[in-house]
């Protein structure tokens, strides 16, 4: 199995990257070789298969038609602008979030053999809000750019699936976390926030009321979906390509007790209340839950573990990288 | 009022800029001038007020400035190529209908005031079949490449209306009905054609049963969406861009009827059945039946006139053209 994982620097990109390098195998076949594209080029991992790292834009087509060389059977595409970055300067959000998947269309339908083709969209390209449990044919309304242009690039896709260029899945990741690294400007920072900061001792600030409903998933959840979707058998997608995995719809409070359960209540003591409706507006349009029945019965991903299991999955995976990249 | 007709030189520009032309004024208020815009610069006709006609490509954003120029008011974007040639073609569908698109986004942005943008997306950008009858917020679930693109470019022009570049209005257009000239070799031709044909004394085939059911809309009746949505007041759409007018559900049997009614048996004599699995194939999958609730209740979009109408409108508007056209 030769893979290229674009955006392969990323949060998501390097924690899929390190576990393939684990298992040396996708589906029970070797890996045989696996590119990682980023616009800086990614550090190398050890791993039991030769691992290429390349720098360069994913909206430039040539740079993405070096990353996914003849032989490629399964692209994972997780290049993005995120959220916040796409409202700020719309143009940004276009070259790379929707000419980007446009060069990757094109880099997959000029292979020999068209490879499997994992997207990462967003549940932020639907619409609905904190009283939403939204059904797996429910319309993408999107209230931002960002999710737009991941509604966009699902269409290009599930096109290009139709037509025999690539055979994609596109994945609508609810809000993973706990996001390791620093706090960002995206609007949903302080879901991991009020779990990583506390972790680390220093106080944070929750923005909305603690019955706020988040719709979530691990990072070791979002991987074992890659691998899943990077493998499965694609025949009963039929013309619809998306998927709305089986993340977990939970309140602010519960995340917040389970914090207090896995780290004690002085870690839960950091977390002050701080209303602020310019985030709420924006988080509160988006939905808080999913039925998620066709991800589940049909196509077999697996469900998301406790709030619990999430919370000592980021001090078992990512705590201690944390604290030595923020110097504390 | 400053008035664009992208793909001005086509069947329905060139309706509604005879209909600007014979009123003088939209909304009330004077039209001041009118560009056309089309690959091969239209044919200019005569009006009370000046006309522009550009040749350019759609998907060249210098040559879509030129024709949206600073004053523009309103922008009636129509430039396509059509479903049976976004097939064959996947790239030139791309360029026209998903770069043109997004040219015509970045000229209405430079503007310095958000001009009025009205598109006309398709009842090909769905999925449903014969059975459905789609609600307003139906998914769009394309299973063609045109569709894709009316999909997308929706997305795209929804999302610049939310930030203010411009205002669009997305009218998912119906298969309109009797469009005049030569058949084509879009899936959907017998629709006009089991018509047309017939009311230029010629026979025709019909490649469906006659119980098989169409979304229709007259040329009349687009042109009077048109020029409702060039002036509405958009505000209550809020983000919701898309609008599903209220066309007709009618079975070719029904349409076969109405011309019979109008021309005589002889007419409706002329249609041969010649069943066609592969037609059927493609204009099955389009939906039969939309509510269209939202633009009859909210947004006062005007109802279809009936089959009989639509038979006698196109022999008092498009038949002697058409003869004249085909050397009849
Ligand atoms: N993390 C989440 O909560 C979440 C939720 C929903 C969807 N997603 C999507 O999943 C994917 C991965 O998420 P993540 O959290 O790892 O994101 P990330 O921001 O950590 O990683 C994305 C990577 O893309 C790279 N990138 C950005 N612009 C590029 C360009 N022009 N050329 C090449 N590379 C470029 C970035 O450098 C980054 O390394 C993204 O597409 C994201 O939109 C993430
Ligand atoms: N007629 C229908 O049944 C129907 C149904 C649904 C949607 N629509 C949509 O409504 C619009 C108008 O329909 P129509 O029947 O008048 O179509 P048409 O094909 O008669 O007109 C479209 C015009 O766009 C022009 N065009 C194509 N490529 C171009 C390019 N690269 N640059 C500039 N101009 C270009 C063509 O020359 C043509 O004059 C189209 O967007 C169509 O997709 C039509």
């Amino acid at each position: 199995m030769q893979i290229t994982i674009l955006g392969g620097g990323g949060f998501l990109g390097r924690k899929l990257a390190q576990r393939l390098a684990q298992e040396g195998t996708l589906g029970g076949q070797p890996v045989t070789g696996l590119t990682l594209f980023d616009l800086q080029a990614p550090a190398s991992l050890p791993a039991p298969f030769p691992v290429r790292c390349l720098g360069g834009n994913i909206a430039d087509p040539e740079a993405v038609k070096a990353a996914i060389p003849a032989g490629t059977d399964v692209v994972v595409h997780l290049a993005a602008v995120v959220s916040a970055q796409a409202e700020a300067d719309f143009d940004l959000g276009l070259t790379v979030n929707l000419h980007g998947t446009l060069a990757v269309l094109q880099a997959c339908r000029a292979l020999p053999a068209p490879p499997r083709v994992v997207f990462t969209s967003s549940v932020a390209s639907f619409s609905g809000g904190q009283d939403a449990r939204l059904e797996d044919d429910a319309r993408q309304l999107p209230g931002n750019s960002y999710g737009a242009e991941k509604a966009i690039g699902e269409l290009l896709l599930q096109d290009a699936s139709r037509k025999g260029f690539l055979d994609a899945v596109n994945i609508r990741l609810p809000t993973v976390i706990i996001r390791p690294g620093r706090p960002n400007k995206a609007a949903s920072s302080f879901v991991s926030a009020i779990l990583r900061e506390p972790l680390l001792g220093l106080e944070t600030e929750l923005p909305v009321p603690e019955d706020f409903a988040v719709w979530i998933c691990s990072p070791r959840r979002a991987v074992e979906w890659f691998l899943h979707a990077m493998t499965m058998d694609t025949g009963p997608l039929g013309l619809d390509r998306g998927i709305n995995p089986p993340g977990r719809s939970a309140t602010v409070g519960k995340m917040l007790s389970a914090l207090a359960e896995v780290a004690g209540p002085a870690a839960r003591a950091r977390v002050r209340h701080a209303p602020d409706p310019a985030i709420e507006a924006i988080v509160g349009t988006w939905p808080a839950s999913f039925t998620a029945e066709r991800a589940r019965r049909l196509f077999g991903f697996s469900e998301q573990e406790s709030l619990e299991e999430i919370v000592q999955a980021f001090i078992e995976d990512d705590l201690a990288a944390t604290r030595a990249e923020r110097g504390l």
